[in-house]
């Protein structure tokens, strides 16, 4: 059988949330996890969608996520929360640390909300998305299990710790920053790999540390920081304000939520929340972005370049298109897909794209 | 005659400093942009050491500087305060608004200091040295004049704007992260173009946009963002936080500091102060940070690396090394400070080190 390939993002939504209800996840929690999965398929960053649906069941099926947990305040003062996750998942505790930090830089103008105890919150720009609707600019920062080595190390010591902001614009798209610390990520020399191709020097080095074009010895390896030492460095801060500030785990400290299963992963967090309307009214601040997008977007172009892209951009237009005409899925997904649907006697194929229509063309012939 | 090249760095910083003063600078704020100075001379950053007297003076002298300005607080809420330095020097305003930021983090638990109406503030480090001193994390931005292009772009619209973080550690040496957003600094480009050599592909581009390994086509170029679309987005959100949302020039309105002789720069900073004791006990924290700074460093090494280094490291040794031996200086600079002393009525010559070794021999001999 050839499986279908192009699904409804808001149908794909819900069989998501209903495999994680049927898997003993409460229905607003499901809800969290999975918009998350299909926000990032949707804006493009296909390695943090619905792809993940496998690994984070398997997490709570072996008790290695508390779909359950509360979710606690252990501290708090004026300008800073901490939050403990209880091992809940990365994408329930990440948004209840965002409404607190959203909350509280209303309040006092600024907040920081460290959080410790959590799990993968796949992207970023989830929660940048949320602040920049509520006008406020958001930073925000997690680390991850061990995959870069420090900058003359030969072995994964840091993880590829996410760095992400949002900030409102008013006619233009907003800004939304929203990185991982390696130059390419792993899933990109995965790709490499299954086609057969090399990649080019810089991305990562063998597993003794020598520069390599070899897809499949740099997944033997490690793949570098972006910038070599600056990236080190930005790796390094996030998961010192994320980890070791926190309480959550830091270096090998995060465990590899592939490969450890004694143990939770204990990922850690930080937001900032900064309230544009203390500094000057919100109106006056979207003018001056609008003024600064455009005057970058109107540069001149090198030979070749169609266009100029602020950050964010490239995801926002691939929303746009995949609201529009569906998110198509490789066919592992697909099948990897069908088989938890049927574990929780849930059928995928209510969201192909391709039924939808068909349906539609019948429509038409009445 | 040939100058002398090795400096005492006391007496370097008290010639700066009088300079300053006799430039009609209130002694506070001399000594300020003196020790300054010094400190990126002592941490190896020699582009922003006391190369710099030079265009701070003209800068002065032309009206372009004002350092008798009352340096304003514009605004203020329970974790953000708006700063204007109303022109004063960049490093006189950029102290300033470390203090309040300190100050306000102790009270609040974290607090966010905007400023705009500033100059050149010098070396990030600077700022984050002070904090580490108060066992406090502190990130400081600052954005800079036009001299990389935007991804895609030909010509220079964002500036190299610095990044730079520090936290302290137990016993270890703190942690400080001082960077540039470009590859390198365009410091290294002059080198090389005055050396003849070339430069490694990636660095810059020429006027037309095009890749080049010409030093001097570099020049008349762009140096370019570190790691692509990633350090230009970084660019980007420091232009952000630092200028658009303070209220400071962004992109092109701020003032290049060698060119534009009509009006003041307008460079905007960001500072973020965190009270770590907020999260944790200080020294629990500083166990954690030694762990993880010990961690790192005990990492296997590549073929060919000596030792791992923590961000700041190199600087930090470099800063033991000069205060023993002094500071040298190429022979172009210390002839400019010669010409400034005299312009001064100051004797750059009395702050050389062989003169005090000198008399250290005179002295064994009695
Ligand atoms: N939760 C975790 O542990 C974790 C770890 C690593 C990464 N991630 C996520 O992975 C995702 C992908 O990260 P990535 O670094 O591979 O993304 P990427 O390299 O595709 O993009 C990084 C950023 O650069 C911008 N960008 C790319 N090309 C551009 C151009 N030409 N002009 C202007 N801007 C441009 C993008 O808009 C984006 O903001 C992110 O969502 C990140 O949050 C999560
Ligand atoms: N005021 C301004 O407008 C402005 C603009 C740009 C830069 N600057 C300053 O210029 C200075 C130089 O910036 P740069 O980017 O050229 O510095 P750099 O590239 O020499 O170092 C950047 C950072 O990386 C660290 N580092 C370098 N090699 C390392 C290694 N092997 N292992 C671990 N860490 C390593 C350094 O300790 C430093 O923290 C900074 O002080 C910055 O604040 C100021």
């Amino acid at each position: 059988m050839t499986v279908p390939k192009r699904f409804d993002w808001e149908k794909l939504q819900q069989f998501c949330s209903d495999v994680f209800v049927n898997a003993g996840v409460m229905r607003d929690s499901a809800d969290i996890v999975a918009a998350s999965l299909i926000q990032a398929d949707l804006r493009g960053v296909d390695s943090h969608g619905v792809v993940r649906t496998a690994i984070y069941l398997n997490r709570i099926e072996k008790n290695m996520i508390n779909p359950s947990a509360e979710i606690l305040i252990e501290a708090e003062d004026d300008a800073i929360v901490l939050v403990n996750g209880n091992n809940h998942f990365g994408a329930v505790v990440g948004t209840k640390a965002l409404d607190i930090a959203l909350h509280k830089a209303q309040e006092k103008g600024a907040a920081i909300v460290g959080v410790k105890g959590s799990n993968h919150f796949g992207t970023g720009a989830f929660y940048v998305l949320k602040a920049i609707e509520k006008n406020m600019i958001l930073l925000v920062l997690s680390n991850a299990s061990q995959t870069m080595p420090p900058t003359g190390g030969i072995r994964p010591f840091i993880g590829t710790n996410p760095l992400a902001i949002g900030v409102p614009a008013g006619e233009e798209e907003p800004f939304i920053l929203d990185m991982a610390t390696s130059v390419v990520s792993r899933g990109k020399i995965i790709v490499a790999d299954q086609k057969g191709e090399n990649i080019p020097l810089g991305w990562a080095i063998d597993k003794d540390g020598n520069p390599t074009t070899d897809a499949r010895d740099a997944l033997e390896g490690s793949v570098l920081p972006v910038g070599g030492a600056k990236g080190y460095g930005i790796s390094m801060f996030i998961d010192i304000l994320a980890g070791v500030l926190t309480g959550a785990g830091f270096g090998k400290y995060v465990n590899n939520m592939y490969e450890n299963w004694d143990e939770p992963q204990n990922v850690g967090h930080f937001f900032l929340a900064i309230d544009i309307n203390r500094f000057m009214p919100i109106e006056t601040f979207k003018l001056r972005m609008d003024l600064y997008l455009k005057e970058i977007k109107g540069e001149p172009k090198a030979n070749g370049v169609e266009e100029i892209y602020i950050p964010g951009e490239i995801e926002t237009l691939k929303e746009i298109e995949r609201k529009k005409n569906g998110i198509e899925l490789p066919s592992k997904v697909v099948e990897e897909l069908i088989e938890i649907g049927k574990r929780y006697h849930l059928d995928l194929l209510n969201a192909t794209i391709s039924q939808e229509n068909e349906h539609r063309e019948a429509l038409k012939e009445c």
